[in-house]
């Protein structure tokens, strides 16, 4: 997907909301996992109920991984079932030297079809570059920058001796050169709204994902007046606040709700902060 | 597995030999390619042919997740078949937030049955902890250092402000105090003698799983006399040099010989410098 179609999507639909697909077999609803493939089952609901206010979807590949084979069938599955017009984000967090990378990309960018795959940067250049040569083909790096969860203290903050910046930011200052905002994008915790804010000015072009809106504490008004830009510039991820809203015969509905309540908060910060 | 058993194996076999298993179809000898799961199959050859000279096998996921489901099911046979006093090391380089690492402990601990998983440190202590859970089942994490590749320049070697030590070396400080030597290794690149020795000296007890050997251009020799200890104290991984040594029907047999050819080597090493 282009950033112009991206930027469209979130205008018409007046969001810029990803709904994360962390779908864990032990939380699905009883009556689910009566089917055949309760996975796919249960994201194919959850998209069907939230499709109308999301402009990106996020499977969480370690919960496919951990089922074995039958986890890729219905990744491959749910991938095919999502809507042409949505973002989709192999939330996979790769890296390895390059003819490895390069492996990584084939299996999702060409096999699983994803827009984009988040890829960590501790192995450099060689092991992000083979990613962004799917550049022409509209296909995107989403590359770790200060993640949200507390570890990201120990070694993303870190100071470091020559810029006296912490590593994320000599991360995005080292790695935009890599590529451009047509093909690669950050990612920066909802929990760090203040750093947020000084990563958007320093690359106001850029788009960001915004990982730990809700169950990880993250504030989606912080983080919209921190982050959007013209275009949007924010997806912002909802996974567990969505997807297990309920864990009953209604969950699709309460799905729906929840996301339905995200997008309304997003329409007005767009009109706020971004239009 | 216990490091005792990885200990004595090494003094058994005299070899510290890991086995990269970085297979790929387009390299596959065109003979192998008629049976009905050629990855397993060229595997078990490899496998069969290598055993008595590696204490350990590596396979590198990205080769099996480019091949979708069938490439689980490959990989997964692979495990099953790899002889029961070997190690084995799911390449796979993975860290994510604590829930999702944890799936991913499951999904390369219990459902594969990998003795070991290697893991990127990016995210820090809480996306690396749910592998070392799995301490007291005698599973490990081998965590990334200062890796093999060129980009291991660009984030890894950058000196920190507060200890003017390079990033690499405050990975290790803070993450052996996460875990312990029997159940935490680290990766070191071949290509970095100078500074696997200093690692050494720094962590003593640890073991160091070291790729870029032969393809890459790191000398065994140097790696061996800067990085062995009295327990062996090194996993030395060659994959592409063994695997594709021919793409002929004497394959396995080219293969023996390469395997074997360094496992003479190590053997010498391990008298001159570890026993």
């Amino acid at each position: 997907m282009t950033k112009e179609q991206l930027t469209q999507q979130i205008k018409a639909k007046g969001s810029y909301l990803c709904v994360g697909l962390d779908t864990d077999p032990a939380k699905l609803p009883r009556h689910i996992l009566r089917s055949d493939d309760p996975v796919f089952e249960f994201n194919k609901q959850i998209i069907d109920a939230t499709a109308r206010y999301a402009v990106a979807y996020k499977p969480n590949i370690a919960f496919y991984e951990a089922l074995g084979p039958a986890g890729w069938e219905s990744l491959q599955k749910t991938m095919d079932y999502i809507p042409q017009e949505c973002f989709t984000i192999a939330d996979a967090k790769r890296g390895d030297i390059g003819n490895t990378s390069r492996l990584y990309a084939t299996a999702f960018f060409e096999t699983l079809g994803a827009d984009a795959i988040t890829v960590a940067p501790y192995m450099g250049h060689d092991s992000v570059l083979p990613f962004l040569e799917y550049g022409a083909a509209n296909k995107w790096v989403i590359l770790l920058a200060y993640t949200s969860n507390s570890g990201s203290k120990d070694f993303q903050k870190l100071l470091l001796a020559d810029s006296q910046t912490p590593l994320y930011e000599q991360v995005i200052a080292q790695s935009k050169a890599w590529g451009n905002p047509k093909q690669l994008m950050y990612v920066v915790g909802a929990t760090h709204p203040a750093e947020l804010k000084s990563i958007r000015a320093s690359i106001p072009d850029y788009f960001l994902l915004v990982p730990g809106v809700g169950a990880q504490g993250g504030s989606l008004q912080e983080v919209s007046a921190a982050g959007l830009t013209g275009e949007g510039g924010l997806l912002v991820n909802s996974s567990r606040g969505i997807i297990y809203a309920s864990q009953e015969k209604d969950f699709a509905h309460q799905a729906a709700k929840e996301a339905a309540a995200l997008q309304q908060q997003m329409e007005q910060y767009l009109s706020a902060y971004a239009y």
